[in-house]
């Protein structure tokens, strides 16, 4: 994804261990190249920490990103830091605000692709509202990295409305889904070496914040469970779901929206589309009364098109999560058991 | 250095991708192992993030820790990933209470490592008083990482007395150190494959927060800029100052205290102790008439028995340090270039 911002200008090639040393060359990276394109007043003070005044109730999230390959289609390892760490706090009801940036880089990382990275990094900040206000930068030796990790943690405001907590859980709430499911898995399956495959899927991933915010602001404490079902895939928040309530939840295949060429994807890799990952879609469970006009809510909003309820929240079988199938038969969707997509953010 | 908190007991012996799935083994990890050590009701709520409440002027920083070998002499990288975080921090002038965590792991890491890394992150973060409230946990495949890097981000309330900006920064201020110079760096080279050399040199890592508080406490505004010289070493912080305030530092090397073995260590390996990277020091520029009950305060500290007033802001060489040296000439101490000490932090 070329961006339209305009790219930083290192005055050099490859990043080297000097770049770590805290030294000149570390001032040379910074001044010359990370802060022209992130550069704000609160970075520019180059202190050890930023400050700022918050008041009230505050959400608190980190990630860090190792995916690879660190270019995929429809984003890259800098979007997803950005957009990650705001769907967390996102999830929390809250709207993010400040967030901090941490690079770990390999030795002999090509400036031209760490350019790109800030850019996307650029972009998908200023699309979710964000502001990058502290960072870091280390460099290790070539072959004890991967081109680059980032991490992101970021802080926000909670609506004073949320309520969100596994504990307000009850029989009869309904399981929603914002949109197609296993998208950004299988867009990154597509092009790692020794598997690529012909396909026009692109990754979902996008910041769900000011989707999820208005639902906040609208419908309160009706909403009482939200999750962004990266890593693990749906199944697996369901299962914690499930273990936290001590409760059942009910799935139903057949409502469980998947793009069509997704499924064939998961289909020739042997791969059940729940438990692949999504970086741009959340589940979020609801009282009975508001599911209608929540989910109608969800619809009109260009990030909830392919929104669904796809289950209930049940007294039978706690603590298990149960799928009629689309052939009418049921099984237990347990947890995901090994690895299937290792590094998949 | 063995801890007495109990170790968390894993069932299983080296960290598999599974591990960093999302799904039942990342599950198990956690609830067998890392909350069994970190466990508080924050990450007890396994959500993406944490929630609490504060008011006020906040202090927020990242940083992200390689240090290699993980292990050393006087700590870990799991001390390390406390104490850097809480003490940029206290730089800021903020008392540190609510930190993330954020491992990423390398397939094949032994579980009796990460055990003690945990109990290493538990003892400092107690010592420190900050609460671990949010995490996340990914693992990279064999020769992609380096055993474990941990990132933490922090967040602390800014004492309303402080007023800590380079802006603030006059001629005639003076620059304190709270300790002796270069002891972390060269712990760490002591331990270097193809380096190690027979010493006692124990690394200074350790919780600034709880004496800073209580400086900013009795001298507010009089502390004009703070922080603690860990890459790059005292040299670089000194010359960030020149080139931020456009005013020139005035240092006695006769006064810069060192610890005897670190300087000989240092000599025999053609390092300058103004370059070594410092984990448990910090440096203080303050006004000229609290310089010395800062100072005395100071040494009464226990972290601050080898405090020095090392030097004095000058409208003379502006954006330059220079360095009356011991036989009596003086030199430009300009910003390390390169890189001495690769991943010592």
């Amino acid at each position: 994804m070329q961006l339209s911002c305009p790219l930083p200008k290192f005055d050099f090639d490859v990043i080297t261990l000097g770049h770590g040393s805290g030294g000149l060359l570390t001032h040379r990276l910074l001044q010359k190249g990370v802060f022209d394109i992130l550069g704000n007043e609160f970075l520019g003070q180059q202190h050890d920490g930023a400050s700022f005044h918050m008041d009230g109730k505050l959400a608190f999230s980190t990630d860090s990103f190792v995916v690879h390959p660190i270019f995929f289609p429809g984003g890259s390892i800098g979007d997803l830091a950005i957009n990650g760490t705001v769907n967390d706090l996102a999830m929390c009801g809250a709207q993010p605000q400040y967030l901090s940036l941490s690079f770990i880089l390999e030795e002999g990382l090509k400036t031209d692709e760490f350019s790109q990275i800030l850019a996307d990094i650029k972009t998908a900040a200023d699309k979710a509202g964000v502001k990058i206000v502290t960072g870091d930068t280390k460099v290790v030796e070539k072959g004890k990295g991967d081109k680059l990790f980032i991490n992101t943690s970021g802080i926000g405001t909670v609506h004073p409305g949320a309520a969100i907590h596994h504990q307000h859980i009850r029989p009869g709430d309904r399981v929603i889904i914002s949109g197609n499911i296993a998208t950004h898995g299988m867009a990154i399956m597509s092009v790692r070496e020794g598997l690529e495959f012909e396909t026009s899927i692109i990754s979902d991933t996008v910041a769900l914040n000011h989707t999820v915010y208005t639902l906040v602001n609208r419908f309160g404490k009706g909403i009482k469970f939200l999750r962004d079902p990266t890593r693990g895939g749906v199944a697996s928040v369901l299962n914690e779901v499930a273990e936290l309530t001590e409760l059942g939840v009910d799935l139903v295949q057949s409502r469980v929206p998947v793009e069509e060429q997704v499924e064939a994807a998961c289909e020739m890799l042997g791969l059940d589309p729940l438990y692949v990952a999504n970086e741009g879609i959340f589940l979020a469970i609801v009282s009975e009364d508001i599911a209608a006009p929540f989910l109608q809510a969800l619809k009109e909003d260009e990030l909830g098109v392919n929104a669904a309820e796809i289950g209930v929240v049940s007294v039978n079988h706690p603590r298990k999560v149960i799928m009629e199938s689309r052939i009418g038969g049921s099984r237990v969707v347990s947890y995901l058991t090994g690895e299937q997509l290792p590094r998949i953010c």
